[in-house]
């Protein structure tokens, strides 16, 4: 084994930071197959797969309304630079799948702003990436809100999607803010 | 069981042509776990991986120079219409993918053209979509070709890659013209 003075320097792991909120979440146990506040590793060329199915899925949602595979994640490096990004795809034939105010159909996918809301039929999800340097995994980590994330407080720094030719859309729809939920950290906002 | 009359009105499905040629495809037995001739079926939101590792590919490449997932290929629809595309994306660290004459990095990805050539190493494989209305399921269909596909019969039809920004590259290495090969449908063409 390697002394420390020559191992290969550590590499920082990009990490997608991933905040679910449900309005029945206690009642209905959707999330309870959810690994919270655990970093999980993934290989670069894995899709990470969020439904009903735990023979495809990773990240398992426990709801007869949701999709087999409901949406999926994959990493990718941009023809212009090196950059990692990820890219989000709507699998769910019944549900739209918004991300910040756009809606994506069956099978479209957009480039992950690095700070957005994803929402699907009740499910609301702040994702943001935090950017690292290995091209070999990438991390997941959730968290859970015990409050609805369409508040204030989480709209301001979200990114408009500008990708391909989309115009800009920025999420608006603040509703009453509330306090801020005892789970989110600081260095999130 | 519905009768004839009452059935839905079948459905065409899209689907990826690909001819493949390697020149050692005789000797080395490359593409023995290939099922040449013979459309397969994957369901829309299926990735169709291409490598060494059976394990996690669906079409296996046997050589020890082929990574573990050579290049994978994902349905999806374009925001701006219903059309059906293919997006090719490079899984491997060690061989760059050309796709026509772009140049993909590895987790570089890109919107397959409607007809394109694809290599890596010593492979080439001609690929083409013959697009169908299915949302639900996608085929492949695989041809062998015993000459290399590096000839100009094959050129004049392939499209410039135009997406998001890349200038428009044409494949060019026009190499001594041979024989139609065998295996060549005209329709293909």
């Amino acid at each position: 084994m390697a002394s420390f003075e020559e191992a290969e320097t550590e590499e920082t792991v990009t990490c997608l930071h991933m905040m679910f909120y449900h309005p029945f979440q206690q009642e209905k146990q959707v999330f309870r197959h959810l690994n919270f506040y655990k970093r999980e590793q993934l290989r670069a060329d894995e899709v990470a797969k969020f439904g009903r199915d735990g023979n495809i899925c990773h990240y398992i949602l426990v709801d007869a309304r949701v999709s087999r595979i409901q949406f999926s994640l994959q990493l990718f490096r941009k023809l212009s630079g090196s950059e990692l990004c990820f890219e989000i795809k709507n699998t769910s034939k019944r549900t739209k799948l918004t991300v910040n105010n756009l809606e994506l159909g069956y099978l479209n996918k957009i480039d992950l702003p690095l700070k957005c809301m994803v929402g699907f039929g009740d499910y609301q999800i702040l994702m943001h990436v935090q950017e690292g340097e290995s091209v070999d995994f990438f991390e997941t980590f959730l968290e859970l809100s015990q409050v609805s994330l369409l508040q204030e407080q989480y709209l301001p720094s979200l990114q408009p999607i500008s990708e391909h030719g989309i115009s800009p859309l920025f999420y608006s729809q603040a509703i009453n803010p509330v306090e801020k939920p005892v789970e989110m950290d600081e260095n999130e906002l």
